[in-house]
C-alpha cells in the first residue's frame, strides 16, 4: 500500500505537493481549512487545524503528518506526538518557526550569525535598544506574522505603542537592528527524518512591500565564500533545530560582507519555487521525500540560471483564462504555475519559472509572462 | 471556473496528466475502467468506455474529452461529436490509430514513406506477398494490438492460418515487408485544436519482446537530414490526419538510410516519457495544452541527453517500497515515476528518467536504478 502523507493546510504549498506525490507513488491527503482551496484535489478532510479532535481524526488515516503552514498550535502537535503519530517537522523544531523570540535565542545558542536583537516589554526597553542601534530598529510580533505582517521599522519607541499596549503578561516584542543589507538571499536545505541533509544553491530574493516578488537561482555574483557560509548556516540550523523536511533560511547580505539570518520557514518556501522546473529535485518532491524518510534527491540546477516571478492578482483586463492564454502564447518557454485562487489584488495566485543560459533573458521572459496577470 | 478536461481511461497515461493539470490550473476528470486504477486520484467516474450512456454521462461534466488509450469505439465517439462535445483527437483522426489497414492506406495517400504492405484475406494472397518480399513478412491484426500483441513475423503463409480462419466477411489482415532496420526511432509532435504544431526531437527507442524498454533523447548520431525527415513526417501526419493532441510516430531507420513509418499513437506515448523531466514542456503537459486549445510549450530539451528506462514488475526481492528506497538511495539524480500498479512480471509499473551531459552516464544510472525493480 502506498505511504500516506497527510498535509495540514490546503493552500498552494499543499497543492504543489500533489504533482510530485503522484509521480513518487505517495498518497497525499490534505486537511483543508475550507472547501475549494488550492489543494482541493487532494483534500480528504475540511476543518479547523486548531481543533485537536479534527486533527486527530485526520491523522488516523495517514502515516506521517506534515504542513502547508506553521500555524498548528503546539498543544495540538504535542498531542499527536503523544498519540504515536509521526509529525514532521515535529513540535520541538516547529516552535522555532512559530516564535521569533524563541528562534533568536536558539540561533544565539548555536552561534549562527544574526542581527542584534532583544526582547522588549516596555517603551523604555525598546528606546534603549534603538538608542544603541543608530536610533532605528525592526519591531516584530514574535508569533503569527508572514509576508510583512507583524513587522514594523521604527525610529522612536512610541511608534510601537499599540503593540506594546497589547502585550499580555509574560509576552514581549522582538526588536532587531535595522541591517544595512545590500540584498536578501535564501538558503534551502532538506533534512530527512533519519538525518541526511542536502543543500540547494543559495538564491537571491527580491521583496516588494514585504512580499517575495522574484527569485534568481543561484544568487548572481556569489563568491565561493558566500555560497559556503550560506550552506553552512542552513545545515547548522537544520541540524541544530532538528528540522525534518524543507528548511528555508532567509538571509541578509550586508555591505560589510556579513551573512545574517533574517527568518526561518520549515516547509517548502516561495524562495524555492524555482526548483520545481530548475533543479533535478524540486522542493515539493524533496519535502515529501524528507518527511516520508525516503532518500533525498539531487539538488543540482538543471540550467545555468532559473528565475521565479510571483503572479499577484491584479486589475488586469480579461479572465484568468484569457490572461493565461496570452502569457503562454507569447512565452512558450515560461512555466506558469497556478494556485486555483481568485485573483484579488496583491494575492499570490501563481508564479512563473524560466530557466536558461542567459540570466537577462530569463528575467525578461519571466517578468513579461507574469505581467499579463498584474 | 477552471477548464475541465475529461480523460477516458484510467491508466498511467491519464495518471501522468494529473501533475501538469494541477500546475496549469486545469480540472482533470477521469473515466476509469475500474476502481483503484493508476489515475484513481482524478477518477470522477468508473465505467465501460464502450457503453455510450456511461461515456455520455461522463462527457456532460467536462469541456473537452481526450484519451488514455485508443480503444473507444467509433460509434461512441461519433455520438459524442453529434452531441456537440469537443473530442480530441476526434473520431476522424482516431480511426487511423485504431485500424492499421486504414492507417496504411491513408499514409500511402499522403505519400509518407512506409514499408511495403498489403491487405490479405487468404493464404494465397499472403503467400504471394511473402514470395515478393524475400519470403518473409510481418502479419498484423489491424485492430486491437499493442505492445507486440497482434503482430507476428511469418516465413510461410500457413503460419497465419489461425488469424486468417478467424476473419469474418470483409475483414482482412495487414501484411508488411520485414524491414531491415538498423534501429527504431520515434517522432512526437503536438497539434493544437486550432492548428499550431510543435515537434520534439526524434528519439531512439529500444524494444525488447515487442515492448518499449529504453528511449534515448535525442536519437544519438542523428544526421541533420534524419532529424529533418523525421520531423517532416511527424508534421505531415499530424496535419494530414488532423490529429489533435500528442502524436507519436514510430519509425524504422533502415540500413539503406530510409525512414519508414511503423506505427502511430494519438496520445502521450512511452517514447515521450523522457520529456517529463528532460524537456521544457513534457508530453503530458503538451497534450493537455493541445486538446484544451491552449498555446503550445517549448519542446527544447533541458539537457544534452535524457534516457528513459521502463520498470517492468518482476521477481525482485522486497516490497515495491523497499525497492524504491534502494533505487532512490543509490541514484539520487534518477527521476523515478511510479504508476500505482501491482508489480506483476512483465507489466510496466513505472519508469526512470535521467538527464545529463554524458550519454553513457545517463544510460548507466537509468538502468541501474530500474534494475532494482526487475
Amino acid at each position: 500500500m502506498a505511504l500516506r502523507v497527510g498535509v495540514i493546510g490546503g493552500g498552494q504549498l499543499a497543492r504543489m505537493m500533489i504533482a510530485p506525490a503522484v509521480e513518487l507513488g505517495l498518497e497525499l491527503r490534505v486537511l483543508a481549512e475550507a472547501d475549494g482551496m488550492s489543494a482541493a484535489l487532494a483534500a480528504t478532510a475540511v476543518g479547523d487545524y486548531r481543533d485537536l479532535d479534527v486533527v486527530r481524526d485526520f491523522a488516523q488515516g495517514v502515516d506521517v503528518i506534515t504542513f502547508d503552514h506553521e500555524h498548528v498550535p503546539q498543544d495540538v502537535l504535542r498531542a499527536l506526538v503523544a498519540d504515536g503519530i509521526a509529525v514532521h517537522p515535529g513540535p520541538d523544531a516547529l516552535q522555532f518557526a512559530q516564535d521569533k523570540l524563541v528562534m533568536r535565542a536558539k540561533l544565539a545558542d548555536l552561534g549562527v550569525p544574526q542581527p542584534d536583537w532583544a526582547a522588549v516589554r516596555t517603551r523604555a526597553e525598546l528606546q534603549e535598544f534603538l538608542d544603541a542601534h543608530h536610533g532605528a530598529g525592526v519591531v516584530k510580533t514574535p508569533r503569527g506574522g508572514y509576508d510583512g505582517k507583524g513587522v514594523r521599522v521604527v525610529r522612536a519607541a512610541a511608534e510601537a505603542d499599540d503593540w506594546l499596549d497589547a502585550l499580555v503578561d509574560g509576552d514581549a516584542l522582538l526588536v532587531e537592528e535595522l541591517v544595512p543589507f545590500v540584498r536578501e538571499l535564501a538558503q534551502q536545505v532538506a533534512r530527512r527524518v533519519s538525518g541526511e541533509i542536502v543543500a540547494y544553491p543559495v538564491v537571491e530574493t527580491v521583496q516588494r512591500d514585504g512580499v517575495c516578488a522574484e527569485v534568481i537561482a543561484p544568487a548572481p555574483a556569489a563568491s565561493d565564500r558566500l555560497v559556503r557560509v550560506a550552506e553552512d548556516i542552513g545545515r547548522s540550523i537544520a541540524e541544530g533545530l532538528q528540522v525534518t523536511g524543507m528548511l528555508a533560511v532567509e538571509l541578509f547580505e550586508t555591505d560589510d560582507d556579513r551573512i545574517l539570518v533574517n527568518e526561518l520557514a520549515m516547509r517548502p518556501h516561495n524562495s524555492g519555487h524555482w526548483s520545481q522546473d530548475g533543479a533535478v529535485t524540486g522542493q515539493f518532491e524533496q519535502h515529501l521525500r524528507a518527511v516520508a524518510d525516503l532518500p533525498l534527491g539531487t539538488t543540482t540546477p538543471r540550467a545555468a540560471w532559473s528565475v521565479m516571478v510571483n503572479i499577484l492578482g491584479g486589475p488586469a483586463e480579461g479572465t484568468m483564462g484569457e490572461r493565461f492564454g496570452a502569457a503562454m502564447a507569447e512565452h512558450p518557454s515560461a512555466k506558469i504555475h497556478t494556485y486555483g485562487k481568485d485573483p484579488r489584488p496583491g494575492r499570490k495566485v501563481g508564479h512563473v519559472n524560466v530557466s536558461g543560459d542567459d540570466l537577462d533573458d530569463a528575467v525578461y521572459v519571466a517578468r513579461a509572462a507574469a505581467v499579463h496577470f498584474d
